[in-house]
């Protein structure tokens, strides 16, 4: 299996240069220990995805890309791939279950894409159908090396921005970015330890990974987690690169995640959707588990629910 | 009297660089029109009153500097005076009035600074006895050419990371950041229009600029509005500046800011205390007083009290 090189991410980097904010190492002071913050909830779209979506984009063939591409997702990938589209002038169509928040149907259309509503079970062969019959390219939200590769350009902003740094620590769901960065920083900087980290509650990955082989969770058991950007599992591909990179996965728990969200907001001034504070959870309740020394932690997206803010800042 | 230039900011930026975090122009898709965020919040110390700080104390001459400094302050220029000291391993003395919230006095000492507590109105005397008494060089918040050319360096990064930026709007209190970054944009970027935005409640420097002399507004007057970092009022040195620099100056209501507030956590999730949101109150509630075009907001600062924010988001 083909598996992402450092040189797959080097060009991304300038395929994206345009579209992804560089978002800039936060040293926070506040912390035990040496901890920086790589806000990715800075992006436009308000998550790393943009990084992903818009390489694959970008490496697709002038003919195939002007035909336009489909996407199904309900969170940031579908903004993702709804920006990319918008940006290149091609069109783009997102299948979304009849459940997804309201919010982030809204902002997808901002961008101009078309967004089809289906009953959650028929995502993945609405948008198979939509991808046969209107000639699109699908945008899968994880398990491409395109894909792979755009994610992997926040790990060579950590790796430029701070060289000697000892331990990374990121969210891992589909396996994607985890990926990614994993290859970028064990390519730059090879003593770093890269720890990958997981809701208890959709912990299917620590499971794999300790076993050595892919163990499906269920999908009523992945979403019992408050962090709904993870509640996904990583593919052949994902995972593969999953065993390569990560020296160690740790699991952290629903309170963990919602005083993560609080932290940040109170001490960082960042606004991140539980999914994104994941990572942090584990520096902040985890640290006998961690390599320690000059760590950072990804804060991977901003998405939340007013409504849900308002809750755990409360 | 001399006025800062933009060689002078220009050698700020090179003393503050190791310092001050190099704030990205995050664009705001959400926004009527087009708007960028200078995230100065995001700064370690939260505001980005580090810029003077540091550069003041970066340019007393090492005897001068060895001696210590001392400050008087409740807010950002504190936390910033103490870090700088701590980085220069210094002695630093920072008189807070005894009413000052308990979590910025905290943050203070984090830095190794020495705190005396005294009541509000003694503030200005203490700090200029214990200058006398221990030989210690005194840092003010805005009324120096150092710290003015340091806060330039916010507005030296916006014209090198956006040159054809059409409008820039400053929150003003004692008018040290706006004269700064007023001076940066204006030899870079001439034809763009530098706009300073204060609070309804404490709209002195609004009254001064149209009167063409400063007014003084009694302090339980611009004490009323919840921007707790916009009640000063400019002094001679940095009133010059504004008058030279500032295209315009406009006020905004306390519900206009508190909004401004929620609108930056739920869409550009950034925490902002109510100073730092009331340049993009602004934006949002006056756009028929702006020149419009390509927009800069700074978001100053993002030190707020949790119980507030959530009253806020609430």
């Amino acid at each position: 299996m083909r598996l992402v090189t450092i040189s797959d991410i080097e060009a991304a980097a300038k395929r994206v240069a345009d579209h992804a904010v560089r978002t800039p190492l936060l040293r926070q002071p506040w912390a035990e220990g040496e901890l920086w913050l790589k806000p990715e909830s800075l992006q436009q779209i308000g998550a790393f995805k943009i990084r992903g979506a818009y390489n694959a984009i970008a490496s697709l063939d002038d003919v195939e890309r002007a035909r336009g591409v489909v996407a199904y997702s309900s969170g940031n990938h579908a903004q993702a791939v709804a920006y990319a589209a918008n940006a290149f002038g091609i069109p783009a169509v997102i299948v979304v279950p009849d459940v997804a928040p309201r919010l982030k149907v809204e902002a997808t259309r901002r961008w101009g894409a078309e967004v089809v509503e289906v009953p959650i079970a028929d995502q993945a062969p609405a948008a198979a159908a939509l991808a046969q019959e209107r000639g699109l390219t699908l945008i899968p939200p994880f398990d491409h090396l395109d894909v792979i590769a755009g994610q992997g350009t926040a790990g060579l902003e950590i790796a430029t921005d701070l060289p000697d740094v000892d331990t990374v620590l990121v969210p891992v769901s589909g396996g994607g970015f985890a990926a990614g960065v994993g290859t970028a920083i064990k390519a730059l900087c090879p003593d770093a330890k890269v720890i990958g980290v997981e809701p208890e509650l959709a912990g299917d990955t620590a499971e794999s990974l300790r076993v050595g082989r892919r163990i499906e969770w269920p999908m009523e058991q992945r979403a019992r987690t408050i962090a709904d950007g993870l509640r996904a599992q990583p593919s052949d591909l994902t995972f593969a690169h999953l065993q390569k990179v990560l020296d160690d996965i740790i699991t952290v728990t629903e309170d963990e995640i919602r005083d993560a969200v609080r932290v940040l907001a109170h001490r960082a001034r960042l606004v991140a959707e539980p999914s994104g504070a994941t990572a942090t959870a584990a520096f902040l309740h985890h640290a006998g588990e961690l390599p320690g020394g000059k760590t950072v932690s990804v804060v991977s997206g901003g998405n939340v629910d007013p409504k849900l803010l308002a809750e755990l800042l409360a």
